[in-house]
């Protein structure tokens, strides 16, 4: 028995250390040195490449390295009923919390307004502050956490999902409510899990739904963002800036037109970056329940995507 | 009786309107119109001419129009006896919070590293995150709010006072305590009040005592700052950089070193700006106080100073 670790041009010296720091007896191969298939039965992966679990014929368990799993999903060889299993990271949850904060107060007090400023010698004391309300798409793990810090910093917050969702503190729409949802927002995070139903969700027609001004903070995918449609937007008011983290192609190309919009912000895929020392002890107890033949933590349901 | 408000080159009509929905039959003078400075037993006033309190013979009560009262103690002529009151404000403490938690995110999150990257097109990916400490100058209402609210978003928070507290979540220094405070932390957060002993408590020397690197967040009062040791603290590097919403000299003059220097960022002393809506009902309570002989709500003690 087996663990495979599967995540191509990483450095995965780190992981191996924490999972032999955990279970010293552990036995892992890494791709694509793995000369024993037959004994994996549990593999840990990040952007691996398609179909290659097809080479491991007594698979019980794939384990995502991350908190998301689209990059698994994405892979149609992988069997039906295969658990997957995703990483829930504190740290990372404050990651990601800390940078939305960020940019929920940045545009609220107008940083980039008082760097111009600054830059043209100007003191200008009026209107201090934009009133906003903050709209968070996806009240998952993640997402439920970033309204909770920002309404304990007195922000408004409401929320949309997929289906109905109670004992929530703030105001929550679903399904086919997204007008109303927008109707009451000038900040829009999206937060949701990728999968087919919101890929491309952030589109010229869902920008044309909401309120004129409304700025854009993406932390979940690129590709949840037609990114075209983005600059429209711009161009057409709809969407006054936004704060982008991930992008379809990463890095972010040289000749792509985001560098150079003003109204844009971007930073490199690190609003929250996985620590393999919070990462290994949920793999590494997922893989020992193998053998104790007992439920997964954090396992996804394959029928919702995530 | 009557109520004066000497708020010089200030339009204080809503300030008038705030205080007649309250008490519709009160009689209010403003500076310079006073006509009958006999009847006057309160004043409120921001920035008065320093004296001027003498022509008002029946004063029973001086209430400072903001949180500060440094611009009234400035005012040597006011009797040693005569009550003097500030605005807590609810609203006041919230932006207040909420500028000092964007400060301490964007030093955090590096988001000036992100902006010049993207400006050069550079996705860079490594170390997203600056550990920080944060310490606390002065922990009153608005600094202990502040404390409150960055450990709600999982900061470390450190507080250093003039004299003891109890009962505080966060560990405290005070008195003689400073090298071990500053030992502490790498972002420091001056909420003091402006008092002789706190006037110019920003120099060179004490910016010595701070660990290399500290980040400097000034929210409190310009005076607060000696402005040349902070380029000097800066040249050699006791300072990485400084969030200033304060000045010696307000606006802050076109000449002045501050704008061009890239590691500091100027607003235009707007982190938090008194709201008379909220102002108004705590002045216009203690001004029926002086009738029903009660005592005074958010009065200052004149030793201290705040």
């Amino acid at each position: 028995m087996s663990l495979a670790i599967i995540s191509p041009g990483k450095n995965v010296t780190v992981w191996i250390e924490n999972f032999k720091k955990l279970d010293p007896s552990l036995k892992v191969q890494v791709y694509p040195d793995i000369t024993h298939p037959e004994e994996v039965q549990a593999v840990t992966l990040w952007n691996h490449p398609k179909g290659i679990l097809d080479d491991f014929p007594n698979l019980k368990l794939v384990c995502s390295m991350g908190a998301g799993v689209d990059h698994i999903l994405a892979d149609e060889s992988i069997p039906e009923d295969l658990p997957i299993t995703r990483i829930i990271d504190d740290k990372l949850t404050q990651s990601m919390t800390n940078y939305v904060v960020m940019g929920v107060l940045n545009f609220h007090r107008q940083i980039k307004r008082y760097q111009n400023d600054q830059q043209r010698k100007v003191w200008d004391m009026s209107n201090p502050e934009i009133p906003v309300r903050v709209g968070i798409l996806g009240v998952g793990e993640l997402g439920g956490d970033i309204a909770e810090k920002l309404m304990q910093l007195r922000f408004e917050v409401v929320g949309f999902g997929n289906s109905p969702k109670e004992n929530l503190s703030f105001e929550y729409f679903f399904g086919d409510e997204i007008h109303k949802f927008l109707s009451k927002i000038n900040i829009l995070v999206c937060m949701l899990p990728l999968t087919e139903k919101t890929e491309g969700v952030l589109n010229l027609d869902f920008f044309k739904k909401c309120q004129k001004g409304t700025y854009l903070i993406n932390v979940a995918r690129g590709r949840h963002l037609v990114e075209e449609d983005l600059l429209k937007a711009l161009d057409e008011g709809y969407i006054s800036g936004a704060l982008l983290d991930v992008f379809q192609k990463e890095p972010l190309p040289v000749e792509h037109p985001f560098w150079e919009r003003e109204e844009i912000t971007i930073t490199p895929h690190i609003a929250s970056v996985t620590n393999p020392a919070a990462a290994a002890p949920q793999i590494i107890e997922n893989y020992h329940r193998i053998k104790k033949c007992q439920p997964f933590i954090n396992q996804i349901n394959r029928k919702r995507g995530y």
